[in-house]
C-alpha cells in the first residue's frame, strides 16, 4: 500500500537557476491545496542535516514567481555525500515529520535524494539547472532563461563588435556541456560554436574561417566558446588577433547568467513540475525524477535517470554552420 | 519524379509575428548554401500578385535575426483569395522563375499557399502566429516573445496593483484562441483566467472569488481575459469595482504584444523551421506545412492541417486555478 | 534651537511610482546611520490617522532597491484632505513619537505635508511622481522608469506599425502634463506628438501631414498622444483610417508605465533624495520639498514650491518636429 | 563674416557608444531641415583620409534611433595623430566640399577635430562615450544606457550571490575614470565600489568589512571594482576566499556595456546635441564643443575644454557608504 503523505519538505541545491522560486510555489501551492502540510528547508541538504527547517504558507510564496534566485537558498553540501550525513537527514526528516520531499535541483542533488529514498523518504526529484545536463529530460528549468540572458548580452557586444569592425570571442556557462553555446551560436548568429561535445574546429581552421570572412566582405566575426571546450578564450582570442591582425576581444559571460527574473518558459516548467512532483508523493511514489519528453511531462526511477546518456543535436549543430555564411 | 528546384520565393504574409526575419534569414541562407536562388517577395500575396520581387544574398540578411517585424512587409490580401488572384500569383512564379516558395505566415495564409500548389508551384508554409492558434503544431513562430512581452508589462502592472491594492483586468492578444492569456496567467500568478475555449467562471462567480480573497487576506487581484472571451475588459473592470468597492482598472495590451526582439526559442524554431521548409522544397515536396510536434519537427498536408482541431491543455488549465490560492 | 528629531517617520503618498521603494530604501538607512530610529507608515495618510505604523530595520530594506511598486503601499486619502483628519495624523505622530516625517509623492501629498508642519510635525517632501508635473523640481523619482517603459513599448509597436505600413496612435500617460508624452515623441522618432500644454495640431493638419508623408514615400506613422491631451486616442485613430484610407491602431499603454524595476537615474535621484530629506530633519528643517534644479539638489518651502508654475521646453518641442522629417 | 556652410560631414570616433545612431541621425535631420547637403564619413578619421565618404538623405537615418552601435562604424586612426595626416584631412574635406564637420567621441577625438579647425574646417565636437571622462560636461551620450547595461546585469549577479550566500566583486567600464563604477555602487547597493579617483579601501579593510557584515548577519556582499582601480578584480576574489572561507566570484562585464539599444536618456540627449552641433556650424561657430551643464546645453572652445578637470561627486561617494550598512 502507498505510503500516505502529510508532510511535505522542499529544497534547492546545487548551483541556483532562474524559476526555481516558481518552482518552490508551485510545490507549496499544490501541497496546501491538497490539505498537506509543507515545510521548507534552508540551504539544501545542508538545512536538512542541522534542522534549518520552517513551515511554508499559501502567502510565503507570493509574489516570487518572477523573482531570480531561490528563497530557500542552495548550496553544495559535502557531508551529505557520506553515508552519516544522509543518515542524519533521513533521522532530520522524521524529526520533522516530513514524509515527502521534493529536491529541486541537479544529477548531484538527484543522488542524495536517492539515499535518502533508500532511507525510507519519499523523494522526487525536479530538474534545475541553467546547463540542461540532465539526460532523462529535454528541458531543464532556468535554462530558457540564461540562454535569453546569454543571447541579449551577446546582441550588445555584436553591436559593438560590428561598429568595430572587431572579433568577439565570447564564453557561456554550461559546465561541461554545450547547450547553451549551442543555442547562443544559432540564436545569436555566429559565425562559429566551440563546444564539448564536439571535436572543435582547430585553432587553424577558425582562423582560416575568419580570414576567408573577411576575403568575403564580413567585417566582424562571433565565436561562442562553451565553458566546457578546450579553449581558453582569452588566449584564443590573443591568438587570432596574432595571426589574422583583426582586433579581437574576449568576454566571459559569468554569474549574471544564473540570474534574472526567469522567462516565461521557466516559469510554466517550473508550475508544471512542482506541481507534479507533489502529485507524485500524493499518490505514494518514491525515487522518481520529474521530466519532459516530447511534449510530455514523464516522471522516471532516479537510477535509471542517473545512468541515461544525452548528446547535442546534430541537426542543430549543422545548422550553426549553415546559418552563419 | 520530384521536380527540380531552382529559385525559391519567400514570403511573409497576415499578421506580423517576431521571428519572422529569423525565419526569412533561414530561408535565405539554407537555400544559397544549397545553391538555390532566392526571391523576397514584398507584402505578402500583394507583391507576388504586382511582382514586388527581389532577388536576395546572404547580406540581406544580416543582422536581422534579432529584429521585430518583417522587412518583407506583410498584408492580408483580398484579391488573392479570388481565382483570379491566385492565377496571377501563379502566373507571376512563373514570370520570375519561382519553382518553390516559403509561406510564413498562419492558417489564412497557407490556405493561399494550398491553392498556388494545386496551380503548379511547391509550396511549404511555416506557421509563423503569435496566436499559437495553427492545429498541426505545437508551436508557431512568435508564440515565445509575445508571451514573455506580455508577461513583463503584467509584471509591471502587478506592481503598481500591489501598491495600491486594487484589482487589475489586463486583456491580451490571441484572435480566438486563450493561449497567451492561459500562459500568462500561470505565470504572471493570476487571480483568474478568461478564455475563449473555456465556459467562463460567472461575472458573479468572479466578484465573489475577489471577496473572498480579500475575506483570506489578498489585497490585490489580477484577472487575465483574452481578446476573444466574451467579456469586455473596460465594462468587466467597472463591474467589478462597483459591486466590490475595490479599485479596478483594465488594461489592453495592444499591438505592443506583436514587436520586439524575438526571444532565443523563437529565434531557433525560426532559423529550424525556416530551413526545413528549404530542404523539403528541394526534396522535390509540395503543399506542406512544417511543425513541431512532440518535440520533433515534422510536416504535414496542408489540407490536412487545415482541418485539423486544437484544444487548450486541461492540466495547464487546472494548474492555472491551483496555484492562484 | 531647531528641534531635535529622534524618530523618523515615512510615507508613500498618491500615485506609485518606481523608485519609492529606493527612496524608503535611503530615508531608512540614512537615519540609521545617524542613529535615529524609523517607522514605516502604511497606505500613505490613511495609515498615519489609522496608527498602522512599524518600527523599521535596515534588513527590512534590504534587496528593495530594484523593486518597482512601494513596500509601504500607497493610497489617496480623502479623510485627510479635511482639518480634522490632520488633526488626526498629528496626533498619531505625537503617539507614535515621530518628530519628523518624510513625504514621498507629488503636489496632493506635499499639500498634507504642509497641513502637518503647521501642526508642529517637522515634515519634508521628496517629489516621486512619473507625471514630472512638480514645478519646483526638474525631476521627479519615477520619471525616467516610466518614459523608458513607454518608450520600449512603442519601439515594440513600431516594429508591427512598420511591418503593416500602419498609422500607430499610442497614448501615454501624465495626467495634465505631457513630458512622457514629448520624451516619447523624441526617443521613439515620432512623426507627431500631442500635448495638454501646445495648441495641438488639428485633426486637419494632422491628417494632411500623414497624406504628405506618404505622398514623400513614407510607409509608416507613428503619433503620441498625452493622456491630458484634447484627443481621444480611439477616435482619433478611426477618423484618420477613415479619412486616408491608411489601416490605423490605437494603443493605451496604461498601468504598466507605473510598474517595473527603477532606472538607473530613479534609483540614484531616489537615494540622493532620500538621504537629503532625512539630512534636512536633522537639521532641523522642516514645510520643505527636495529638489533637482539645474544639476543640484536644493531644498525649497512647501508653500513656495507650490505656487510655482512649470511649462514644457520649447527647444524640444521644436526639436520633436524638426527630427520627424 | 562666419563662414556659411553648405555641406556638413559627419563621423564617429574612438571607442562606441549607445546614441552615436541618434546623434547621426539628429545631425543628418537638422542639416537637411536647414537645406544643407550632409555627408557620412566612414570608420572615423580613417574614412576622412582615405575619402570614405557618402552623402546621407532623411531615409538613411531611418529607424536608427534605437539601434546601439553606430551605422557609420568608428575606429581609432594612428595615421591622425600626425600633422600630415591631418593635413590630408584637411584636404578631403575641400575634395567633398566639407565645410562643416560634426565629431561625435571623445577627448581623443576633440583633439583631431581641433586640428582640422586650425586647417580651416569649421568643427564642432559631440561627447559621445560611456565613461563620463569629458571635464566640459555633466553628460556624454552613452554613459546612461552602459549604466543600465551594468546595473541589470548585476541585479542578475545579486540573484545568484544572495542565493549562494557568496561574495561577488564585479568589474565594470570606464577607463581611468569610476563614473560607472560609483553609479553602479549606489544603485546595486554594493557594499564596497573601488575606484580610480579615491585612494580605495586596502585588501585589508575591505575583507574586514566583509567579516564584519557576516557578524552582522549580511550573508552576501557585493564589490564593484571600476576597470581602471589598483585591484585586478579575479586576484581580489581569490584574495577574499582565502582570508575568509567565503565562497567569492569575479565577474568582468566586459563589451555588453558599450552596445545595446540606446536609453532615453541617451536618445534625448544625443537628439538635443546632434541637432546643436548643426545649428553651431550654421552660426559659423567652429572649434567648439557641446555641452551638458547644470540643467543647459552649452558650447566651449574645444581647447578650454581639453584643459579642464573633472572629479567624482563626493557627495555620492559618501552615500555610496551610507547607504550599503
Amino acid at each position: 500500500m502507498a505510503k500516505q503523505i502529510n508532510t511535505i519538505g522542499v529544497l534547492t541545491s546545487g548551483g541556483d537557476a532562474p524559476g526555481m522560486n516558481a518552482t518552490i510555489r508551485a510545490v507549496v501551492r499544490t501541497a496546501l491545496s491538497k490539505g498537506k502540510k509543507v515545510v521548507g528547508i534552508k540551504r539544501g541538504y545542508n538545512g536538512l542535516i542541522s534542522g534549518d527547517i520552517h513551515e511554508m504558507g499559501s502567502k510565503d510564496v507570493s509574489d516570487i514567481i518572477q523573482r531570480g534566485g531561490t528563497i530557500l537558498h542552495t548550496a553544495r553540501c559535502l557531508e551529505f555525500i557520506k553515508p552519516e550525513g544522509q543518515k542524519r537527514g533521513a533521522e532530520m526528516c522524521k524529526v520533522f515529520g516530513i514524509d515527502g520531499l521534493v529536491v529541486i535541483g541537479g544529477d548531484g542533488s538527484f543522488k542524495g535524494a536517492e539515499k535518502l529514498a533508500g532511507l525510507g523518504i519519499n523523494t522526487i526529484g525536479v530538474p534545475g539547472t541553467i546547463d540542461l545536463d540532465i539526460a532523462c529530460t529535454d528541458y531543464t528549468i532556468g535554462f530558457d532563461t540564461a540562454v535569453n540572458t546569454a543571447m541579449e548580452a551577446i546582441d550588445k557586444v555584436r553591436d559593438t563588435s560590428t561598429s568595430h569592425e572587431r572579433c568577439s570571442v565570447v564564453e557561456v556557462m554550461g559546465r561541461d556541456a554545450g547547450y547553451i553555446a549551442l543555442w547562443c551560436g544559432i540564436t545569436n548568429g555566429a559565425e562559429a560554436v566551440l563546444l564539448p561535445e564536439k571535436k572543435n574546429m582547430s585553432q587553424e581552421e577558425l582562423i582560416r574561417m575568419i580570414i576567408e570572412n573577411r576575403n568575403k566582405g564580413k567585417r566582424h566575426n562571433l565565436i561562442i566558446n562553451a565553458e566546457g571546450s578546450s579553449e581558453d578564450s582569452v588566449k584564443l582570442a590573443k591568438k587570432i588577433e596574432e595571426v589574422t591582425g583583426i582586433s579581437t576581444r574576449a568576454t566571459i559571460l559569468g554569474h549574471l547568467q544564473r540570474g534574472g527574473s526567469p522567462s516565461a518558459v521557466d516559469r510554466m516548467h517550473a508550475s508544471m513540475m512542482g506541481s507534479i512532483a507533489v502529485d507524485l508523493l500524493c499518490e505514494g511514489k518514491s525515487n522518481r525524477v520529474v521530466a519532459y519528453k516530447e511534449g510530455q511531462y514523464l516522471d522516471y526511477d532516479i537510477n535509471e535517470a542517473l545512468a541515461m546518456q544525452k548528446s547535442i543535436s546534430e541537426k542543430r549543430y549543422d545548422l550553426s554552420k549553415i546559418l552563419s555564411i
